[in-house]
């Protein structure tokens, strides 16, 4: 898939390249000042060995270059987001499951391939930033970003910078207990927030109550498939399904929760929700109701709660492009 | 109070004076590059006029510096903890409750009379600085200072400043809802940690639970006072009685609890608890174990968790002096 966009009269100099690295496709778009994306490319991800997905990204950035219409030495660098554990300061993917990835070099291979700058990232880290970069976190000075999806996390940027802790884990709110003797987590923990309100727990809430006999039109979906989807709990909810939407409304509160004690603890100007789920409406209408009557409950939290505190992801189909360019893009900002 | 103390050969450009001003006293000392304070100098607080207060503090810090037998000349800078709200920038109590001030240039007014350069905090804030700089946070790059005493509050320092959030209030975990429909707060909300677990809670709790008729040794303490205190509850809890125990117990694992929130949102080096309360050995173990405890269930939590996450204030009696000191100490460092 390529697409042409007109490229004009930009500054050559401001132009980076945005590598959103996933486990089905690799996405890449030359990123001007303005955040506008030009040339998007998007390539199937041959997850065999990882030299070969190496070169499928050079050859998507080589693709977005050119379908930009601008030359190489127009581009300041290359900015990857990568699912996973990855070793900024040297550049290297420590381990991304969904790509086969261990300890490979990203940083050192794509230099000496493209000759241009390349800055690694994990690509909710990546996110954040492009959301403080491009999207609705433009013109703060610190955001948090909650990633709502397969998992549950909160990236912090504080003046332009990814806040990660002293072990990286700073944010990591999805881990928090949230009931006591709750669902079982992947992380080996009972009752954390994932358990409640990530997309695999839906999917498992809602099949275990249709399972125990709960009226819903589920159960013809589940007479047809091994397992529920979020996705499918989510349709059936927006078709009206009582069920579905008791359980993405219980999600929601503890989603409502969550983003009450991240303003508390870090005062956020605006916390950003990204991810599959955050494009549900009826978890968006759930959380932003419950924040809303935790503000009225709260004097503290009604004085750092605003209307706009709130917010969804302005990024969308770019998101992952975008957060990538951020990674050269912000970084030559704080140098300024 | 004053008290001689040696000062032979320290270089005099690191001298600051770092002064505590409370309600009932104001502390002040010179405090050399090793975190060593000399001159100690304590004068009542006369919260009469703002302007003799000021007086009062131009007096200690004039004492402390001759007590200390340095000449002006030596010092590099004034560093003031003030309770309260405060204008950093311009350097302005806008509103200390307990010294009846409002609005209070205190910044112009000190250096013009001193002809020194002085900086002005709120003193929680300063004690974090405190911490960060002479105290068991010394050498770390991010710390929460979580301080327990008529109040609950906790304060980050990240990369060697303190990280105030978007409207002052990052770090109010104190107000955060701990238990639903739980006891009235004094922000207005209800079940808040503050109303859980501070000095007053504790005290209130006592009370109520021996005028409902359980047996406790505060029952005598109660008859001859309108009113139990915090410290007579810690006091009746060290001499073993148990509904003391209790209530101390169970204000623990409310810390715990927030301590475990601070740490899955911050993740940082070292988690510093001060305040009268943070004396109370009781209540320190409960917290430990308590925390402990949880790194056992939740192996995210036990990524971040290492038996020196929490730690007692090491400052103790010189805290204020030395938060104060920092104002200064830790400004020139991030200039260097």
């Amino acid at each position: 898939m390529q697409e042409q966009s007109a490229l004009a009269t930009h500054d050559p100099g401001s132009l980076v390249v945005g590598v959103d690295v996933g486990g089905t496709k690799i996405a890449a778009g030359v990123v001007d000042a303005q955040g506008q994306v030009h040339g998007r490319v998007q390539l199937p991800t041959t997850a065999s060995q990882p030299e070969e997905t190496l070169n499928t990204i050079i050859a998507a950035i080589t693709s977005a270059i050119q379908t930009a219409g601008v030359s190489f030495a127009a581009i300041r660098g290359v900015g990857l987001g990568i699912p996973g554990k990855v070793d900024v300061e040297q550049g290297i993917s420590l381990l991304a499951v969904n790509l086969g990835w261990r300890d490979v070099s990203v940083k050192s291979h794509l230099e000496t391939a493209l000759g241009l700058p390349c800055n690694v990232e994990n690509d909710v880290n990546a996110a954040a930033m492009g959301e403080y970069l491009y999207g609705v976190g433009q013109g703060t000075s610190n955001l948090v970003y909650l990633i709502l999806g397969t998992g549950v996390a909160a990236r912090i940027m504080i003046a332009g910078q990814i806040y990660r802790g002293s072990n990286g884990l700073a944010g990591e709110i999805g881990h928090a207990q949230f009931a006591v003797d709750g669902p079982q987590c992947r992380c080996g923990g009972k009752g954390c927030l994932e358990a409640l309100a990530a997309g695999p727990a839906l999917a498992q809430r809602a099949q275990e109550t249709v399972r125990s006999g709960a009226p819903s039109s589920l159960r013809a979906v589940l007479a047809q498939h091994p397992k529920l989807t979020a996705e499918q709990v989510c349709e059936a909810a927006r078709q009206g399904d009582q069920l579905a939407r008791q359980i993405i409304t219980a999600a929601g509160q503890h989603v409502a929760h969550a983003i009450y004690l991240l303003a508390l603890t870090y005062d956020p100007q605006v916390i950003v929700l990204g991810g599959g789920l955050a494009q549900v409406e009826i978890l968006m209408e759930t959380i932003q109701t419950d924040v809303a009557r935790k503000a009225e409950q709260s004097p503290i939290f009604r004085e750092i709660y605003h209307k706009q505190l709130v917010r969804l992801t302005g990024l969308k189909q770019d998101a992952g492009i975008l957060g990538a360019a951020a990674l050269i893009a912000a970084h030559d900002r704080c140098r300024q």
